[in-house]
């Protein structure tokens, strides 16, 4: 059976790396293609856009005419556009993968009231490498801990500007609580002059800033003898797009809740 | 508590690691460390022949003679040897961590009838992580498989005449037994000349051969967007050290049975 | 002083990589951009078309329109298309990069015949990386050849279907020429099974394949007690782009001769 | 022709390492070892202390009494053993490969002083791959340097309490030596937070610490489209002690003089 999307905020650079995914993937046809209100884009070829190949499908300022030509929406836009489309999916059983991100509070209890009515998946990094990563981590971390010394290598282009990257900082905090430890007390962020020796429960961080790097993540489980290296490399924006087609694939075959990635990839 | 330890084939090159494992470990200790019967190094104290300075241990050539001071014993030997102390330990309630091999048929089906009065650990590979990555292959296999290709890159001295390594071809079945594959059909060894694009199913194997490399092993799930490599590095063989003790104490905790080092680290 | 540069095959994927490389170097302008007689696209914005704004660069299909306005051509096309652009360009005095390739011998004469009149540049890869990494290759083979084994390991996408790739071949010719060996006789594609210990003389390639790498090559010398790696990574096309405009600002400082980029780079 | 060695310090760890590199060369033979004044392993055997099975080379106390029977010396020992070694090689024509530190400025005057009389190798580090590392690192900042951002990460064991390694700043120096930098100026040794976008001048350091991690080092030269990286990796002090060998039967083809390893590697 195919599955039926619709993307949101077709015309924005996630929207196109969307409708890629889609048009890729197996056993799924975009359908729907949606920009905002009274955009200039209205009747142009969502595939054209996206830079895929004319594919049929008309772009479109308002999800209530194409409510039944989807079966699951992925919409990466604002917190007051998801809302609304969320009101809509709710009423018409279409489920939702949301990459949606700022929602204040407020915003956020109205977003998962939904979930009693349709599948909805929520997550920071839609990326299955990544979250896979993280269970990795959580295995190895529970295995290696205690006879070995943690330290997660990250690199990323020049332009970055807060380090070390949140999904380095989030792979820390995944193996502090897998281990008992408190990830603010034992990070170690940069090393110059001399130190003591190396205390166990540390968990290091070591940032490299260059080129055009889209983002590189290294952990490293050193013990004696033997080492353990776990390594993420993500080449383009492709990988967010395609985990969440996966997302909304799986959420058709699942009963109305509040979903993550490691429920999409069944890896709790 | 402290785990009181027998080491076999104190002499050998793999029994000096056992010491040196034993002795660096926490709430480990060494209280016997046996020898070949009549061996010339009789009476000699087991830490200055392993390098790790005097231990107040001497080495002696009968099991008998030391049973009452040790819990658990470490034996990388010959079936034959083994064999017989595992008669003893079964008589004196002693764990037994094995590490030898080439046993026949009928030796193996002699030594595991001692799985019903004492805990037993048999496993073909001691080491903490590379049994931790067989675990991680296993569970990045199920995520990442359909939409990744799947390539094995390992490295090991200029001496070593099996291509690819044991732990290479190990780490490809267990890909080929979570993914549904038969390893025979799906390997490749080496690409030369024109070739058709690379099948999906296919599991590639890499071999570089050179220097000192004690042993490198890299798994690559290549995807659109992104990749995930889970590595391991041994350095020396400590890392088989390590884990036999490890093994060693845990099954202290156990009742009876036959283990392996799945077991050991709570992986199943 | 501003290099006036002008890019043929503008609407070739290599051309638009050719204008965008342009565009973001230092101290170069793109002041004409041709595409093939009769092109839909003349009129068109050669930024626009690249994909980087508006240039005010208007695209045209007869060089001699423009061939005033620019001091160097970077011309990847056909050989017809190039050796016309090279009458022009000898008789105007301007200096061309040239990344065309399928010339015939007779093609090639009449080329390279225009070196007595002005500056030419010909290189089979205009990567600034690679040819360095050629140079390094050189000097770490001189060193090391002697007491280290080397093996070269490479990784592309799923879709490439020569192995191993030509840049890894080339290396490995490079390693051969420095160290008096016959690359023929001492390459080795794969290893399967058991075999002698590796033998110093042979080069190992190793060769991986999956995902969207886009080119990955490690050349490795492990010798005894330690090992020295270049590795080359390609994120992009850029790179043969910006190595394109580097080579078009260099020439500009030349007298008229055949050049390729070891002579760009200052490696010969 | 055969180098005949003699090597100092030999029951020290490094000289274990210079008996055991000496043997496993070739063309070269063990014909001395020296031991301190009154030690109490004058008359045992050479290879039988450093592990490599028995040479038939007795250990002496006294150089003057074994100073015909090598061409070379090799001297790891303290700055005040070494210049009486000195005095007694000068007079008999013996080369010497020193890699005995801390002398004081006096000391250091009253060893070159013997330069005019025979050819002297003087070096901080020994290892061939590191100072052949260095010649790349050169090569490869002025090629690239303009264009790309530096990166260089190392990695040692839990114990090392310096940071970054001695190694790493050489590296850097030489970086910063080639390109016209500042070190102190450019160099970062960690990042945490929010900063600005990186300087193309700057020069990252970053530091990995644990396990038994002999030495590992990587610079980058991140470019946009494509990255070099030149990796040097130690497995143990056996490539220290290869690199002395190879300066002894360097050094006795040339005339006196001081040198350094990059003069024995032609890097210069």
């Amino acid at each position: 059976m195919t599955t039926r999307i619709a993307v949101t905020g077709a015309a924005g650079r996630m929207g196109k790396i969307l409708i890629e995914a889609t048009v890729k993937a197996d056993n799924t046809e975009l359908t729907a293609a949606l920009v905002r209100p009274g955009s200039s884009l209205v009747g142009a070829d969502a595939g054209e856009l996206a830079g895929v190949g004319k594919l049929g499908v008309t772009l479109v300022d308002n999800l209530a005419d194409v409510i039944d030509t989807f079966d699951a929406i992925i919409d990466f836009t604002t917190p007051a556009a998801t809302l609304e489309n969320a009101a809509l999916c709710a009423r018409h059983g279409k489920v939702m993968v949301i990459g949606t991100t700022g929602f204040s509070d407020t915003e956020k209890d109205a977003l998962l009231a939904y979930q009693s009515q349709i599948p909805l998946c929520l997550a920071a990094n839609y990326s299955t490498g990544v979250n896979l990563c993280f269970k990795l981590l959580e295995t190895a971390a529970r295995v290696m801990a205690a006879d070995s010394d943690i330290e997660i290598v990250e690199a990323h282009h020049r332009h970055k500007v807060d380090s070390p990257s949140g999904t380095a900082l989030r792979m820390g905090e995944v193996i502090a609580e897998t281990t008992g430890r408190d990830l603010k007390k034992v990070a170690v962020y940069g090393r110059e002059g001399i130190s003591d020796a190396r205390a166990r429960d540390t968990i290091g961080f070591a940032t490299v800033r260059g080129g055009d790097v889209v983002g590189e993540h290294t952990v490293m489980f050193l013990a004696d003898g033997e080492r353990v290296e776990i390594t993420h490399k993500a080449s383009s924006r492709l990988a967010f797009g395609n985990g969440a087609v996966r997302a909304a694939g799986w959420l058709l075959t699942q009963p109305p809740a509040l979903y993550d990635m490691q429920d999409v990839l069944d890896l709790k």
